[in-house]
């Protein structure tokens, strides 16, 4: 059923509106288990917790095919651990029972065409079983998941690396091992899949995403806002599969938690199911209703982590190490595997590999659909999967700068920042914008955006309330699905609060856009707790992320114009509060900011000084210059929107930019750490360096007050060269 | 009823066993309205929600004299948001009726003796409504909170900023904006309660914590962390009030979540409770109920943000701005308030003086119990609460070391770390330690501690739970609260995940200890993800943090000494997974790490390098400085484990230890960024420098063939320093 049709109905049922348990019979087969929704409020967890599962010797009996596909791999997972002396066997074998249904039955992939843009997403959140998913790649014949890298589990330049990073092999659909962000990221792409399925049509979008998750993903706070934000848009094509074995690192999960997960995800809009999570008929029929539900779905799976391990299955000792070779010895005994390590008999391999081979038919039937889009939709869904941008942008953003060079308003660059959105959401039907809360504050909203929600997939703003972190985890998952490029909103301060979800953008190298306002002291009365001083830094220290700080409306437009135009790293663009003038009067057709810094205005005097400085202070060391120059001393400033890219210009442009000679001082209202190295540093060179910043936590009062209080004022500057000349 | 007795009742009672609802006689007033515990499950919030509170016109009827005490609170934070310029009038005015309830009729304090140790908590955790905050401080009076100051709320050096500051004033509990935070840290503190109760005895400390959380805290990931480890604790002096208006800044709750948040609540083990928030016996009695429960207790106050303000109640445009002088003298008018701007008629003043004075009996009373409790007692407990620590420590520390220097093993600082606090949680009764569920690989867990739990309240070991920023939070909550030392573990990655509430630490400039194992590639296997390389960075730029990074077992139990001898500071500890072997081979009696850097091994032959190294990187410094020297190099290895104190000695000292002349060389298993200050920045001074360290996200393989990798080798500084040279 295509989910503009379910999202169309009634939006909320009562909660309570669950049906009375029933006894299913799907697929011919008649469902035998403790499966099917749950009726009531009362806690269900603990009176049904453990004991009741199927063992492996019963499991064998009863389903000797299916068991055996589920053998290895869990056989897989132990070996492979047991090879590298490290890793983590006992998710694999609890959730290799469930791997298996769900392959076998349900998700739709082809091995063969692993970017296939309509394929099921499977995203294993709890990462640390990461063995679990590498195994299922190899046998059903992921190319690049050869029998090798099993063997090199977790060795330097295998793919196979401890939690699933992105990008090191195809069918890896997102870095998971922080707990929670596979959740997190899985939510955006059941947003994505909903948003295009709208656009395109459910004939050409019209997939699953599927989450394992683990106790440890369910506690972490990021599953609290991604479980609210998945409720209230109602995202009935998302499931997920919780391993509920009871054990976290620490032992038993009751040590430190006593929550209902099932009544907690109801409350948040959810329809659960529960299954034992060894019995493939009760597995199959809780996935079947999940899918049929108007809602996202958890399945609360009741497992045994290591199943099978006699000394230590339903024990953290299963978790996080390797068995060792007795126990593994008599775990071969229980499941009647009498294979060497690796070694997975034929007829199993033929079985996955029939698996792996299923969605062949699914895949060409879509591929004609898709010819039979029409020549204009088709290049439009090819171009925004690709990733690329119309053409037409450059020119758009050119003249949007030509226009605001001529104008030069004053503005804040938040302001800039949605007047420039403007011109790029008109431009990009596949932008997915939205804020934590604070739209008109983050200027992230622009003209006939339309809300998406569940009864308009149209929709391109989401409001994502206070949820940062949860908005940056969806944002990968949107990023990593495709075909959407999302952007989003918060105060620069609360970049702490995503921080986790934002490591993995970097991680992962997608185009996530982070809209941070508020950048600096800048935002006054709010004080300290809402004043970013640490912030910028904290954010350059990380790997693989660009941090933009325009100066002025011309450089806010070329700050987007370059994080669009780089789709494979994450981009943080700080904005401020308060109005700036427009430095930037001079039209360049030329990105000036793409070379990251660049000099804005020369001295006219033989140069004495450079200020090198970053968003609201470089209209600052304008003014510096024109006193010092009109005491005769020779200025340069240095616009520098974004230091990763100055970083990657060759040695003579920094150089040029920044020569020897003259005393150079680093402006901008935040803290010092970090830059010593474009002073006298790494990228520095200046003999006399300076530097008119803060050197401490902010304070509340108007802004104004602040620049003087701090001692960030032009003035200042002026006196900071003069000194050290 | 003590709280002892109440944790030693049967620890969970069914989640569904409230009682039915009922009307209650309480006070010997009939309460008229919709109070009570919840029954059954049905999503309550919806269907009740709106337009049946009591006017304003109506509650001043009813309840003349509340209603002018409430109303003073309102006016005092709308004429003084009006007077910044900035603000937040609407929750002030939506919960002002809660907040003269809970003060007239609950809350234990005496504004003379704002530090009385059994005082109960009251804890604004959306924060930005910190004038209803200030209003009640300035008139139940606390003497700092002037008249003066509430008119120069948000101003530069009032106490009044825009959101409460801790140590700003008394009366103000922690530092809350940061939503979520405020609920976070009150967990923390009704932990130390239940603690310090369960070994003082409830004649000595018998308080309630009290929170007022908006939908803000509720959506925030830490508050299901919050409410989850309340919930397993069974805080049953934890008592939250939410402000349920139904706004928030992007308009109304329901367009970013359909949360059931009573549902949500209990299912994490807390009792809920509801009342209309503008009536005063509805309100008292849900105060009551909750009291009386066993568990934490929820209690859903349906509010009216921007009360009585005829055109902006009940919409986002009453938050946070000001209201406007129209708006404002309507209000005046439908509130019946003639007075001018911060003019409070002495009738209410009055009223509100004896609100304030009624807590000094109580005082007066609980001064004499503490000084029936024995002299020992009595000394451990002013000692505690004073946040000083035994004498004998410090001996115990040195005696220690040398053992250590003699012994000089090879060990892990992360083991290192659980070897010294074997002393000090002998030493000092007043540590509460904890993990967020790696007590193993953290080592935070020693001897004899116990676990804190409801049936354990003398354990001292918290089992948090996969949960790093409820953690962080809880731990404020109990370094505020005082008379307790929090310290907990997990990796330094995931100081990503608590950094919103490490901020909190910060800026409150409070005793709380992290323990971040796995500090760097060294973890090995785990990838990537679980590497640290920019965190070391991201920590040390955040103001009023120490960070250490300990070289061996010696420095280690420096750290540690350092870490509790700075009773205004938050410090970070960050450790190996990996082994290390021991160079302080040499007692020093003194603490070398308090200086922050210090010459560990000095160069035999004419000094041509210094190497500065922290942590894993001194003991490869030191086989480097082997090889120089046995080149005829001359080299210097300096320990550099807190680079926070070595950054606050004299000039003199930093010129000692990093003379100008002799090639530099800075090492560590992390990024560069940050290090040039002490290269040649600010406080660098070599001519020549260079870095040996990461440039990059991590990978997955064994430690040994990581550090290779990167190139972090003893043979790599050799490299570097005569290429330098």
């Amino acid at each position: 059923m295509p989910i503009r049709r379910r999202s169309a109905s009634p939006k909320f049922r009562p909660l309570a509106s669950h049906p009375a348990p029933t006894r299913l019979t799907l697929r011919g087969q008649s469902v035998l288990v403790r499966c099917g929704p749950l009726a009531g409020p009362e806690p269900l967890r603990f009176p049904l917790h453990r004991g009741r599962s199927v063992t492996p010797q019963d499991l064998r009996t009863r389903h000797p095919e299916h068991f055996a596909k589920a053998a290895a791999l869990r056989v897989l997972a132990m070996d492979a651990v047991e090879a590298a002396n490290s890793g983590h066997p006992g998710m694999p074998m609890g959730m290799a029972d469930i791997a298996t249904v769900l392959f076998e039955k349900h998700l739709k992939f082809d091995p063969k065409a692993p970017d296939w843009p309509d394929r099921d997403r499977f995203v294993l959140s709890n990462g640390h079983g990461s063995m679990l998913l590498y195994a299922l790649l190899h046998l059903t014949g992921y190319d690049d998941m050869t029998l090798d890298e099993l063997k090199n589990f977790r060795q330097l330049g295998s793919k196979t690396a401890g939690h699933p990073e992105y990008g090191f092999a195809k069918g890896i659909e997102t870095t998971t091992g922080p707990l929670g962000q596979g959740l997190g990221a899985a939510v955006g792409m059941a947003m994505a899949e909903a948003s295009l399925s709208a656009r395109f049509s459910p004939r050409i979008v019209d997939h699953h995403t599927f989450v394992f998750v683990g106790d440890g993903c369910l506690m972490e706070g990021i599953s609290h806002e991604a479980i609210g934000l998945a409720g209230k848009q109602q995202l009935s094509k998302l499931v997920v599969l919780w391993d509920d074995n009871g054990i976290s690192i620490d032992g038993k999960v009751s040590k430190s938690d006593i929550t209902d997960q099932p009544a907690r995800f109801r409350a948040a809009g959810w329809d659960v199911f529960e299954c034992d999570g060894h019995d493939p008929a009760a597995i199959d029929a809780a996935i079947l209703s999940a899918k049929a539900s108007a809602k996202p779905s958890l399945i609360a799976c009741r497992t045994h982590i290591g199943y099978g391990a006699p000394n230590k299955q339903d024990t953290a000792g299963a978790h996080g190490s390797p068995l060792g070779a007795d126990e593994i010895a008599a775990v071969r005994e229980i499941y009647g595997w009498s294979h060497e390590p690796f070694v997975i008999p034929q007829d199993v391999r033929d079985a996955w590999a029939a698996i792996g081979a299923q969605g062949a038919a699914a895949r060409t039937a879509w591929e004609e659909r898709l010819e039979g889009l029409g020549k204009r939709r088709r290049e439009q869904f090819d171009r925004i999967v690709a990733g690329e941008l119309p053409k037409a942008l450059t020119n758009q953003i050119r003249n949007f700068k030509s226009e605001q060079s001529a104008a030069a308003p004053k503005v804040a660059t938040r302001k800039a920042s949605e007047m420039v959105l403007e011109v790029i959401n008109k431009a990009l039907p596949e932008t997915i914008g939205g804020s934590a809360d604070l739209t008109g504050s983050n200027n992230t909203l622009t003209k006939d955006m339309g809300t998406f929600e569940p009864g308009n997939r149209n929709g391109r703003y989401v409001y994502y309330g206070i949820r940062e972190h949860g908005m940056a985890a969806a944002m990968n998952g949107l990023a990593l699905h495709g075909g959407v490029i999302p952007y989003g909103g918060t105060f620069l301060v609360f970049s702490d609060y995503a921080r986790g979800a934002m490591r993995i953008s970097a991680l992962s190298g997608k185009r996530v856009i982070y809209v941070m306002t508020h950048d600096s002291i800048g935002l006054g009365e709010d004080g300290p707790t809402h004043q970013p001083v640490e912030h910028l830094a904290a954010l350059r220290a990380m790997p693989n992320l660009n941090v933009y700080r325009p100066a002025d409306v011309v450089e806010t437009a070329e700050a987007w114009q370059c994080a669009l135009e780089t789709p494979d790293r994450p981009s943080v663009i700080a904005l401020t509060r308060q109005g700036l003038p427009t430095v930037r009067t001079r039209h360049s057709t030329k990105n000036l900011s793409a070379q990251g810094a660049y000099i804005l205005s020369e001295s006219t005097a033989k140069r004495q000084v450079i200020l090198l400085a970053t968003g609201s202070e470089v209209s600052l060391a304008m003014e510096a210059q024109t006193q010092l120059e009109a005491k005769g001393i020779g200025t340069r400033v240095v616009s520098m929107p974004c230091e990763e890219l100055f970083e990657q210009q060759d040695d003579r442009y920094r150089a040029r930019v920044l020569p020897r000679g003259p005393v150079r001082i680093g402006i901008e209202a935040a803290l010092r750490y970090g830059w010593d190295r474009w002073l006298t540093g790494e990228r520095g060179s200046a003999a006399k360096a300076g530097f008119v910043g803060m050197e401490s936590f902010g304070a509340s009062a108007p802004a104004g007050d602040l620049f003087k209080h701090f001692g960030i004022t032009a003035d200042a500057v002026v006196e900071r060269a003069e000194a050290l000349l």
